[in-house]
Formats: C-alpha cells, structure tokens, sequence
C-alpha cells in the first residue's frame, strides 16, 4: 500500500481548510499512542545491533524495514559487500520542488553486558527514572495510559541510535492520520555501521547517486542540548582513530629481578602520552592546530545566545574544572581533541602481579574541526611519535626492530573522516529554524556538534546540505553501558520529525 | 620414624672413614630416582596454591607435612589466623653446635589459564624444551631412565617456589641413604603467602621465637644466575605497593560530545606517572634516594667477579637498552625502582569505544635497598603525588571530594618490608662459600637481590644472619604465565640443598 498524501492537492491550491500545525498533529498523535509507540521500539531495541553478527544486523534492517513499508514508504535494502545492508525508503510526490532525506544508523555500539544493571542490553527496560537517582524497572504503561515524562527505556540504541527511527515512523503516521500536507519528497536511509566508522558508506553514495540525491540531508543522531531543550546543529567533528603499543622486554618479567634495569612499557607510554598534551590541555603535536577553521561571527552569536550550561555540567559530572578553561563547551568543541578512550598493560587490582609488563597499549580518538584533513593529523600525530625517538611500525615488531630500536611504537591508524559545517545563516538553515520554534518556541542553533558523523560524503558526493537534528537526551549513556532514552525526549522527537517531514519549500526569488 | 644420623658419631670422633661428598651422594642419588623425585614433584605442583582457596592451601601443607615426615622429620603446621598454616619441620641431634633453617615458601602467583600454553597452570607438564624454542611435551621419563636436562616442567610455582621443597627433601635422601654426616640441627619454615607480602609472618615469627631460632636461615628462592651458575646471595630488596587511581567524569562521556572539555584520567594518570621518573630511568620523587646505603667494597668487589651477561639479557629479552644506562644489572638493583605493574583505563583494542573513561589506575611495586624505609618511602611518594596538585584519598572519592579538588587520587597502600643485607665477607658467608663451592666449583656470590624476600623480620626478630641460595633457572617465566623449572636445576638443586644440609660448623677459636 502506497502512502497517499491526500491533503498536498488542498494545500497547493492555496485552500483555506484549517490544517493543524504539524507538531501539533504529532503531539495528539502520540498522546494517544504512547504504548503503541513504546511496543515497537522495545521490538526493534530487542534485537541485538552491535555488528558481530550479520544475521542480526540483517533481522534489524528487515524490521526496520517493514516498519516502514506499513507506513506506505517504498522501501529496499541496499546491499554491502562484508557490511549490514542499509535501509532505502522513500514517498516522491509528483510536483515537489525539494527533495528531504533522513538519515538514523541502526548500530550500536559494542557491549559488556556484565556493566548494564539489567545485564541485558538487548532487554529493553522502563525505568521509572535514570538508575544514578534510583530509579527502578515498571512495566509499559497500559494503552490509552499516559506516562511519565521521566521514565526512560534502557537499552543499547535506545538514545543512539533508534529512537529517531521510531520517532520519523510516528511522526509519518501523526501527519498522515491528521492529514498534514507534506509538499516534498521524502528519502529515508538507516546505515547499519555508523559506531565502526561506516566503512562502506562512500560506496554507497557513490553507487546510488541518484536515488540518493536530496537537496538536505537531516541527521537524526545525538543529544538534544543539556538544558533539555531542542537543537539544531550545522556541523560535525570529523573522527579518526589510532592505537598506539609500546614495548618493553619481549616477555613480563619479575619486577625485583628486573626491575630499574628492563625498560618498563608502561612508563615509556607514559612519557609518550604526556608528551602530547600540556597540562592546560593544549595539545603539542606541531601544526596540530594550523588548519583549524575558526566559528563565522553568525557562529559565535548563535553560541552567545544558547544558554551556558557548563556549571550544571560540572555538578552534574563531579567534575571541578575542564579542560578548556576558560572555553565554555560550544567553544571548547569548536577546537579538535586529542582523546585517550583506553589504557591496558599488565594488570591492576587484585590481578596485579609484580611484573614488569611487555607491552602497553592506548587507543586514541582525535576529532577534526572544518579545515583539517584527518589523514594529515594523523601523520602530524606520528611526526611526533617520531620525534620523541621512537621507531614507528605498523605491524607487530619482530626480533630485529626491537634490538635496533630502544623506542618502538607499533602504530594501528582507524578509519577517518572530516568535518563539515553548512552555514547557519543561509536560506535553508533559516527555513528549518523556523519549522522547528514554530513546533518548540525557541530552539538552540550551533553551528557546530563535538559529535562526529560522516556528512562530509553527502556534502562531497551528492552535493547535499546537511543539518543535524538530534532527538535524545543529552545523559542517555551513550556508547557506555545503561544507554537509556528519557519519554519525553521521545514524544518531542514526534513532534520534531513532523515539523522537519513538512518542512516549507524555499519561497521562488 | 624419626630420621638417625647414623654416621654423626664417627664424624664427631674424626674416623677415618672414608665419607662421600654431600655433593656427590646428592649426584648419585637423584641420578638413579629421577622418576620418583619428578612424580613427588608433579604430586605438589598438582595442587593450586594461589590462596584464593585455603582448603587447597591447607592440602599443599598438609602434602609437604607428609612428604617430609616420610623422611624422618619431626613436623607440625603452624596455624595463622586468617591465612593459610607454616610447615614447620626439624631434625635435631644432641651435641650440634648450629642450627641451619631452611625457608621457601609453597604459594604461588595468581593465575590467567588461558595464558598458559597448557591451559592449566596446575597440571604440571613436561616439554621438550622452552615453549619459546618450540618445546612439546612430552611424557615422564620412565623409572630409572635418563631425563635430558634442558627439559622443563611447566607449572605454576614450578621455580617459584616449590622447587627447592622437593630439592631439600631429596637431598635428605640422599644423605641418609649415603651415610654423609649432617652435623647441625635441621629446621624447615614452609610458608604460604609470601606472593600476598607474607601479612603474618611477623607474627608468626613473634609467637615461635624459640622453636624458630637458629645461627642461619637459608632462603631458597628465586632464580640462579642468567649463566645458569649457582649462585648465593647476602642480601634482599625489600618492596613496597600501590595503586593509584585518578579521575575524569562521573561517568564515560561521549568523546566528541565532551571531548577537550571533560578531563580525561588516562592522560591525567599519563602526566603524573611520568612525573615519577626522568626519561634516564631516574626517579624523580624527593629524598627516594636519600637514605640509601651504597655497596661495601667487599660488595663491589664480588660483582666485579661476577660474569657480566646484560648483553646476553638483552638479546633474549628483545631489548636494544636498559633503564639503568651504565650500569650492569647487578649494579642497577643496588639501586630502588619504581615499577608500573599494570595500566588500566577505558578500553582498547577491538572493545575500545569512543569515550572519555571515568577512572585511570596504575598499580605499582616499589623495591627498596638497605637503608630505605619502606613507609617512608611511600609517604615520599604519597608527597610527589600532592606536589603534582593532587587531593590524595584513601577512600573512593564521592561527589564533595570530586567537586572541591580538580585532580583527585586514591592511593591504595599495599604491605611492604625492608631490604636486608649480610656481610658477604663473615666467618659464616666465608663457610656456606666454601661448602657450595666443594659442590659446584666457582659460585657467583652477590650482596644483592633484585627479589624480595621477608628477611627483615628473621634478622630483627629472631637475631638470625639469611643468606639466599636459589636453584631455578632465570628464565623460569616466574610470577608469570608459562612457569616452569629446567630439570637440570632440579638437580643441581638437589646437590646444593645436600651441601647446605652438611654445612661445617664454626671452627673454635
């Protein structure tokens, strides 16, 4: 069954029949159908998304999928070759004069389940509040129930990231049952391998230019702003990761036999890691810096105006000062980062053993600002490795390199990409503004997100604008255990998608 | 049964008869009972001794009680409250006019089984050779055939230290069972948490003065030298712990949503422990060095004599240089260290996610040199990390802490003892020389260990001189995965243990 949007010829020509507001419709909508909604989420979170099994990966997609044919989408795999498929769908309206993407990934992050206090991430679980202040499992509200807007779903994916998934699906049928006009075209693309860097991404694109052309790609992904309010955001970080192993004597040996002659990996690593940052966090790696593309006036009026949340941050994290000081958070996300995710070597606590260990590991992300090119960071990083003395190898070094070496690094570079940013104060950026403060009053508009995801093909390949239009929580756990999302960042995320789904075509010169 | 010194009287009358060496009976013997010393031996490495258990360490007692008994030795445990019993065992003859101890101890390190080769730390296995070198395993020589004596049995506590257990129990049979003349009282101290710091041996200690008194406790522990030369040692570093744990958020954070705001532990732990030590291997904390007492001439002079082997070290250990550059590893642990153990932080590798982790802790070990005081010197150390702009605590950090103090660190302050050290040119050192020399020609003789052993308290509470006199090899993997003993130490062993058992008393003067 195709969608028919029955109420387009009304409004094109010009009728004054009294429509509701889209975000209104959606509100109605989901008022009513809260459990329905919560159902088939809990559906699609139960069912496990974090890439080791295709098969599993595959069940999401095809739920997914037809979630969204029952709606009236047209809808189709595009298959990859060693990925997850990714979900098309799409509702073309002969006469539209733009053409609206939405883009949601249905991965998630990898999961140690002994971490989650349902020892289940795949266990979706209402809780009657985040578990850091007690809150405790209920069960679904009864249908026809309405429910607290506290309440939160714990599960792998529930705030990053389906609930945008679940939200668009609502949203299409709120403006369908109310008869809400949509005047575009509409393209829905749910990627399965976001959280691994969306290795096949590219290819995609580039085998479906056409099907996938759009005049804007909205970016369903990441939090609403702290203060709880909704957001809208012109640009990413881009990402790139590396991990870095250090060595010390071929096996662990007895830390008093050896200990003060062996080279200890772990303080090498040490040494190495503190060499990259000052301690005002500034980070060291010569040119690290040179192409950064500093915040537009437009940019840094839209960050004046947004409420400055970091003291709530600070309390909220236990934290007694950043490390940016004197950058409140939109500032600080406006430079790259140099992030240390992991440390590993020997073993501590009750494991620990009076060794000195063979090798020491961190794992690295560093996010990109606009300007800078992930590679060449990347390189810049190594320079430095280098000038530190050490020999740089990007496989596991044998007898040979480590005895002409006193310093090895053996280095493992991730994937990557770079960071785009669409300008706050053209004409689309202004049209979305005022759809979503027409559903929301006023809304926060950053130019840029601390996130990253990977707009810059849609900007290089399909010459698409992109703006982000995140609808969880900011304390959702994200890619930590207890990933939760809060009800009521769902409900808004309803009325959000509707307001973005009818978004107003640009007015003709 | 107890044991009869049959020959002591003609001894003590200056027969004529013509005795065999204590060396050579010790040769003889195990020669001919290879099979039966290795089954004992496989009986005790059988039985896990890591303490988690005390039932088990209770049967690995009770099986040393037993084995030692069977020979004639008068026994009895020594019960500890709250830790695992002493095996205590003597063999007293009116008219001795010394008594030797002898002390090793029967727990073992903990253990990762799926780090061992053979999957069971505790199912002792004989291979062909070093695992390194390709060694397979192999089945039990059969009785009364040849062994080869570079293969080596694979098992937790294997070298350290159940070794000279089995070593002491065959040279008493061979003693006996060649009619040599043991003219000193016998004791034996079999302890079993000296990997936990020995937390009550002083008491033990305290509560049997009497029983436990003697002219010299043997310590039988640790490795021979890396030329696989016997080898006696006069002296022990003493060893400190502790962990240090620092803080970043309440929680992971997101990594680009709050990366370069949030602080991040690992490169906070980074700075810090790189604060330790200069990039020459120096420790940096003040006054480390301060109370050092440096070698004797007579000290140095035994070095000098001792082979130099660091480049050998340094080929089989994949090292291109040491931490102590100069110095030649007898030298170097004249010296402190100061040892990372263990990293640990986030995560890396394949579960490596995109987070700022909460938490960055460092276990560490601490080997004194006489003079230090090993709660001094962590108080120093406790000093440095205050210097650094730490709030130390001992107690997790709640909110008040985190909220007051931008760099927080709990330090966890694990056991510790002194270094100890006997005059390497006394009458007593002179005659132990003497006696392992008879056996084995030249021995290495050092002032130092780099191990620790609890020796402080035999000095101070019971007035007794210790000297060192191990038998494992070097590259016995002690205290990590892949123990083993080469046989041919075992042997060696059991001819060492039959000249110390034999050692000639003090001339009158």
């Amino acid at each position: 069954m195709r969608f028919r949007l029955l109420l387009l010829p009304l409004l094109l020509a010009g009728a004054g029949y009294a429509q509701l507001a889209p975000a209104v419709a959606a509100r109605q909508w989901s008022e009513m159908h809260q459990r329905g909604i919560l159902d088939e989420f809990v559906e699609l979170l139960r069912i496990p998304n974090t890439g080791e099994d295709p098969a599993l990966m595959r069940r999401n997609a095809e739920t997914i999928a037809r979630m969204f044919a029952r709606r009236g989408v047209e809808t189709r795999l595009l298959e990859v070759e060693g990925g997850p498929p990714v979900v098309y769908g799409e509702i073309l309206s002969p006469g539209a004069i733009q053409t609206l993407v939405f883009y949601a990934h249905y991965d998630g992050q990898p999961v140690d389940p002994s971490a989650w206090i349902t020892g289940d991430p795949f266990k979706p679980t209402l809780m009657s509040g985040p578990i850091e202040a007690g809150g405790q499992p209920i069960p679904l509200p009864r249908p026809g129930w309405p429910s607290d807007p506290e309440w939160r779903i714990y599960a792998r994916s529930a705030g990053d990231d389906k609930a945008p998934i679940i939200a668009l699906a609502s949203a299409l049928d709120a403006l369908r049952n109310r008869q809400v006009a949509i005047p575009s075209n509409l393209k829905f693309f749910f990627e399965g391998e976001e959280e691994r860097g969306s290795p096949h991404l590219v290819e995609v694109l580039e085998d479906h230019r056409d099907l996938l052309a759009g005049d804007v790609w909205f970016f369903c992904d990441g939090p609403v702003h702290q203060s709880r309010q909704q957001i809208v955001t012109f640009g990413v970080r881009g990402v790139t990761e590396l991990e870095l192993t250090v060595y010390g004597p071929r096996r662990p040996l007895h830390s008093g036999h050896y200990g003060n002659w062996a080279p200890n990996p772990a303080m090498i690593l040490a040494h190495l890691l503190a060499s990259f940052k000052d301690e005002e966090g500034r980070v060291l790696v010569e040119g690290f810096y040179d192409d950064v593309i500093p915040y537009s006036e437009a940019d840094q009026e839209a960050i004046a105006a947004t409420p400055e949340f970091d003291d709530a941050l600070m309390r909220e994290f236990w934290l007694a000062e950043t490390e940016s000081p004197g950058l409140r958070l939109e500032e600080a996300i406006g430079q790259p980062s140099f992030n240390i995710r992991g440390l590993a070597s020997g073993a501590v606590g009750e494991a620990a053993r009076n060794v000195i260990p063979a090798t020491a590991t961190a794992s690295i992300d560093i996010r990109l600002v606009p300007g800078m090119d992930h590679q060449v960071t990347v390189d810049r990083v190594l320079e430095h490795i280098r000038k530190q003395g050490f020999f740089i190898t990007e496989r596991e070094p044998g007898e040979q390199i480590r005895l002409a070496h006193p310093r090895v690094c053996k280095v493992s570079r991730g994937p990557g990409y770079n960071a785009v940013r669409t300008p706050i104060d053209s004409d689309l950026s202004r049209r979305v503004i005022a759809a979503l403060e027409q559903a929301h009053g006023p809304v926060i508009k950053l130019p840029l997100m601390g996130g990253s995801l990977p707009l810059y093909a849609f900007e290089e390949i399909l010459g698409a604008k992109t703006i982000i239009v995140p609808i969880a929580n900011h304390d959702d756990n994200q890619h930590a255990a207890n990933e939760n999302l809060r009800l009521q960042n769902l409900w808004d995320g309803v009325e959000t998608m509707a307001a973005l789904l009818s978004l107003e075509p640009a007015q003709p010169e």
